[in-house]
């Protein structure tokens, strides 16, 4: 098999459970991943360290960091540390959802997969745990993909572009599960809205919540560490 | 008319002939404007000072740069220093073309529109001059409209986003005479791929040479700022 019979992948890669088991789902099918990692301004910088490791762990060919500040922008208990981070289960869109963040992170892949030549992106949303979120349910996704198929040269040029959800229909246990089959060892990963700098999880955010009932109902022992709060 | 009734929007605003020229227009359609540049690592920065003076002198009610280094992804002669600008007309999609420049600018725009509360965003788009820019098309325009109303909070809850694009069908110059009339000085803005420091153009890459065109084509006298080659 010569070299041009490579696939190559970008691969958003966030530090967290999903992202992490996504990237281990697209080196099971055979890419050459190319991580891409997006610091935001987000308060849990930890995450980004995690990214790092989780990138070299699980075989990515690199890994890079684009720097964008949506602090400038503010509207989200991520970016504007006026809003605080809940502590208890919350109904509808959550205050953490950070604007047109996926819509950002995906136009960034599709940069770099047209610059790379590579065809594939794979994103780790799910519209299960995070039904809150708009831009994490299929027909955005769809839309997206559409999109991307009107907005770049490749494209244009007969080489279409195709967006990978592998989770998106998955519970979380059901993404613990496959990756714990895949080799993930999500003691590297890091899920929490407010991680501290060594990374230990706060234990009562959602995402911590949602985390903490996955490795429950997977099953499996939760390797999270966590502070003493 | 009490102050809910305002219009507020978003117009990206480049610093050249075409984004000035949409943010007269969305003020003279009474827009409160909200201009936004991207700093992606561009050669000519001259257009972001140019921004600045447009900004101001055109009203708009604040003016916001996002800096975000796409020199990362390598790929176009306007990022990419081991790429040169051509100095003579070229065929089919130009080395200038920037990946995925006009989804990741108007996804930032979305974030901002949405934060804002705003429910529309400007952008310069032409398919008319820069028709080997595939982010140019109206069928590019209307599918990222489609994504965006999907993708957000408040399109969710049923408040529709509007992407305006008055220039996509115009030439070059019924864009100046547009402008003219609305009474844009387009002294100050910067369209070169190359100019220096001072924002003075080189008058030979392609976006010189469309834009000497469009003035003599509309009978208006250039005013901009060539310097010596």
């Amino acid at each position: 098999m010569g070299a041009d019979a490579l696939k190559h992948a970008v691969v958003l890669l966030s530090g967290g459970l999903d992202s992490a088991t996504v990237l281990a789902m697209a080196r099971h099918e055979g890419y050459v991943c190319h991580a891409l990692s997006v610091d935001y301004g987000q308060r849990h910088h930890a995450e980004l360290d995690a990214a790092q490791r989780v990138a070299q762990r699980l075989g990515a060919a690199r890994h890079r960091v684009i720097n964008i500040d949506l602090t400038a922008f503010g509207g989200s208990a991520l970016t504007d540390a006026s809003i605080d981070v809940p502590q208890q289960p919350s109904e509808g869109i959550p205050v953490t959802y950070v604007p047109a963040r996926n819509t950002i992170m995906l136009s960034l892949s599709l940069a770099w997969a047209e610059v790379l030549g590579a065809r594939d992106i794979f994103i780790g949303v799910n519209a299960v745990d995070y039904s809150g979120y708009p831009d994490c349910r299929p027909e955005y996704i769809a839309a997206f993909e559409h999109m991307a198929n009107l907005a770049t040269k490749a494209a244009v040029e007969g080489s279409p572009l195709k967006l990978h959800t592998p989770l998106i229909s998955l519970s979380k246990a059901d993404i613990i599960r496959q990756g714990v089959q895949l080799g993930v060892d999500y003691g590297m990963t890091v899920s929490c809205y407010q991680a501290d700098m060594q990374g230990r999880a706060c234990g009562v955010c959602d995402s911590c919540r949602l985390r903490r009932a996955g490795f429950e109902a997977a099953g499996v022992a939760d390797p999270t560490r966590y502070r003493e709060n």
